[in-house]
């Protein structure tokens, strides 16, 4: 168990009436348990909180006139992840995969994995299966790709990252998850906090289901999976934005961070990959 | 209310032990009620069947070792369609729209919508909102695409059918979807059974949501949405295939139909568009 | 004749071993005359001069060590442009096209007019062959795309473009020249200076093969085709890069102009469209 | 010197009045002597025969009304091939490539080398320089993609196969030229007639520009160079179509065949890569 402080805050411009979907909240799961949160807007506006889909995902959905729009988060957070031996952890066969995991090997809008199975298979099917093959394709994505600031857009698929090698966290994790789906393996896209991660921002990184369990990786491997924080879970990042916005308004600050809690009595562990971190 | 028949008969050469998901039977919803069905295998396997995600699709799972598998469904489907006045319906404001239809709005592997967005604002903007709105839409998709079976393949993406201006059913599904979602308009994919339709097949067909309800719509124009028997609801065709197989394994045989049962007493009516078919 | 002065200034932070392919001086072309020139380069390095291709395209090739590069370019250019009463010329048919030209009929990187055939046939296919026909797909081009610096890179086609409707003038261009090519009138890409281009920057705009001539066109419309002064010629942008650099190099400043010369007899006069150029 | 003999036959019926561009007969070069040859239509129509560009391209323009046309080419052609032993030959660093190579280091339709360049240098940049880093990209591309008729169409390009990892031999010599490129070696398509290939038909090859010579290879490994028979040399397949066709028309037989003549005193080596095959 680990104590992790976040905290983020948004201003906006708001030039004309908008409404802002935001994912911004620490996710309800039961790996993760939100001991204190407090989420202020100012001005002071109406604030519907909505859990959607079944992970654990909060979303606010917000109107607004035209101003300059404050969002301040903060909350503690409990993690409580199953770390096991990761030798011992094989795949899932289709045959007995639980039918509402099936969807996570979908191809998706960023993560054409119909595109890169044969690909995923060249480079990865001869290798023994389990946690230890996914640690191999995210190895060979951090291994392949310059972590590039500005190389990629929000139209960025995992096919363009193949190409190009390049890209940042979100392009990482849709590239990894594009070649376990390709693999048979079902993967899906986790928006969060980090821990030190440096420079503090969102994180994007990825799961993959395995005997049963999702399995936390990052393939940045900027941060320590034992001290990722979910915001929220998705096919790929499409599903996850910090915010969506209909409307004419501009971001103007974003400023993130994710701390260990001063009284954590169970220190973030380093990510050696010896422990396998699950998350449900 | 009216009662349909269908039908679909499936043979494989299955030449390695392969595990199938079928998506072929009618899904359960309010509108839609399942009177009898039947599906049955041989050689007789076991077949696990489960309802994935919220909008009642039926999926089977079967695994089989090398045979020649034959696959036959049959049922009688009673469907109670919502039908409105065309003109009364208008769109739901994003700040009213349900928490659960908000994914409907996100880009998915064949309607990248976020793509197409700048484009639909541009052609169908100035339109006056709701119901009529989409079914310009889905007008400019059917005056601008041309029906060319084998035009397209499974890769193929809303925004390769804008480019090219070919396709089949699920590609103007696709971009009727994409072009939908890229205005604010939330909008999914339905596979089906559709009476009458020349030559049979399964079909593929898409729903928008206006005024709080899902609206169906066939943009190939090939069906009457009165006589569309829904299969599975998603995102885009890969949420629905109609087998995805794992194994080595060849489709020899498919034979699909949708008749009217002998004794409906509502007959299927054409699709005028002045009556608005409501499913959910 | 107009007479144009036409200059250019690039600083380079070298920081390896550089091999630098310019191409920014006027091409020598029947209707364009540079009458005297100056190229500088400082460190004062030897330079190769070549003519490539069949256009007049001059290109320069520069080996440079690590150092601050100064490039300094002046010429005046006089430029003897065909001008003819727009309403006369019609299309060349490919039985009666040169073979030199048919070239311009082909698909290129960034102008994918096999893609966009059977667009520009539906948008096009209608209209009054010849001079008229261009320029409506110019206009078409300027009236569906915004011009957005920053919104395309080096990688973006006339494929992206059509579906993002945004771009700059070397989009715009790619565009135009895909469209034209769809419809079977050979097109190519011009870069250039260009009079009174806001803000000063190199040009790109293209040329349709009408009637046995090359005609200008600039479906940005940000100059007039009267004041067009060309770098050189190619089937899009990829053949005239302003500079090709091998080496590990940085461009700290470019200044850019293009100004009608003081003893200029004959004013570049606005383009109104009614008065096509011809310029080969 | 090697005589071989080549032989196409082509029937198209021809619904409207069509014309025709041609690129059947073997090309002239210094390195491949046309000894004798034939191009008989029946109907007798009158044809128009051009060379294109600077390397020995032929191209026939035949207009036809609606008619069966039979088209039929022979021809004895002479190599000449340089060949040299593999070991002995570089690569040409940019400052020395003749002017009238550097185009071939752009990137074109089929051939996007600017989105494989970092591709190429990650796989390929530590490699010796010289003809045995081609030999290796042309292994590496064997190595990674099936020989799949069928899996490509005439929009497929080297970033398509490069992911789906299946061609046919244009497909092959797209991607092994745009890795070439993409290193900074130019490389260019050749179309031709190939001695033994199985199935008889055309065949799409590349040359690489090393130490001032162009060098054959074949990435399918369907053939030897030593017996390639060139029609057209292009940057790819878009410049070196067997027919470009305007008009409605179909192709309904196509016979296609080489061999080594009858009285070849020097029969065609196999392709061990020891020696290598230079053309001009």
């Amino acid at each position: 168990m680990s104590l992790i402080d976040v905290a983020c805050d948004l201003t906006y411009q708001v030039r004309t009436t908008t409404v802002f979907l935001f994912q911004i909240e620490a996710a309800r799961t039961p790996r993760q348990c939100v001991i204190s949160e407090n989420l202020s807007l100012n001005p002071n506006v109406t604030v519907e909180t909505f859990e959607i889909g079944t992970d654990g995902n909060q979303l606010q959905r917000v109107s607004v006139e035209p101003c300059t729009l404050e969002v301040s988060y903060r909350a503690t957070v409990e993690l409580k992840p199953g770390k096991e031996d990761s030798n011992d952890i094989g795949e899932s066969p289709i045959s007995q995969t639980p039918p509402a995991v099936l969807t996570y090997l979908n191809p998706s809008r960023y993560s054409e994995s119909d595109l890169l199975s044969r690909f995923a298979f060249e480079e990865f099917g001869q290798l023994y299966p389990g946690f230890s093959r996914v640690q191999a394709i995210c190895n060979w994505v951090f291994d392949h790709l310059d972590y590039t600031p500005g190389s990629t857009n929000a139209n960025t698929t995992a096919s363009d990252v193949l190409l190009q090698r390049t890209g940042v966290c979100r392009d990482y994790a849709h590239l990894a998850i594009s070649l376990c789906r390709g693999m048979g393996i079902p993967a899906r896209y986790v928006a969060g906090y980090a821990v030190n991660l440096q420079p503090p921002d969102f994180h994007g990184f990825m799961e993959a289901f395995l005997d049963g369990k999702w399995y936390l990786f990052d393939p940045t491997r900027l941060t320590s999976v034992h001290g990722l924080v979910r915001i929220g879970t998705g096919r790929d990042a499409a599903d996850v934005s910090t915010a969506t916005i209909t409307g004419n308004t501009v971001l103007t600050q974003q400023i993130v961070s994710a701390t260990e809690s001063a009284n954590n009595a169970d220190p973030v562990d380093e990510d050696t990959g010896a422990s396998a971190v699950s998350t449900a």
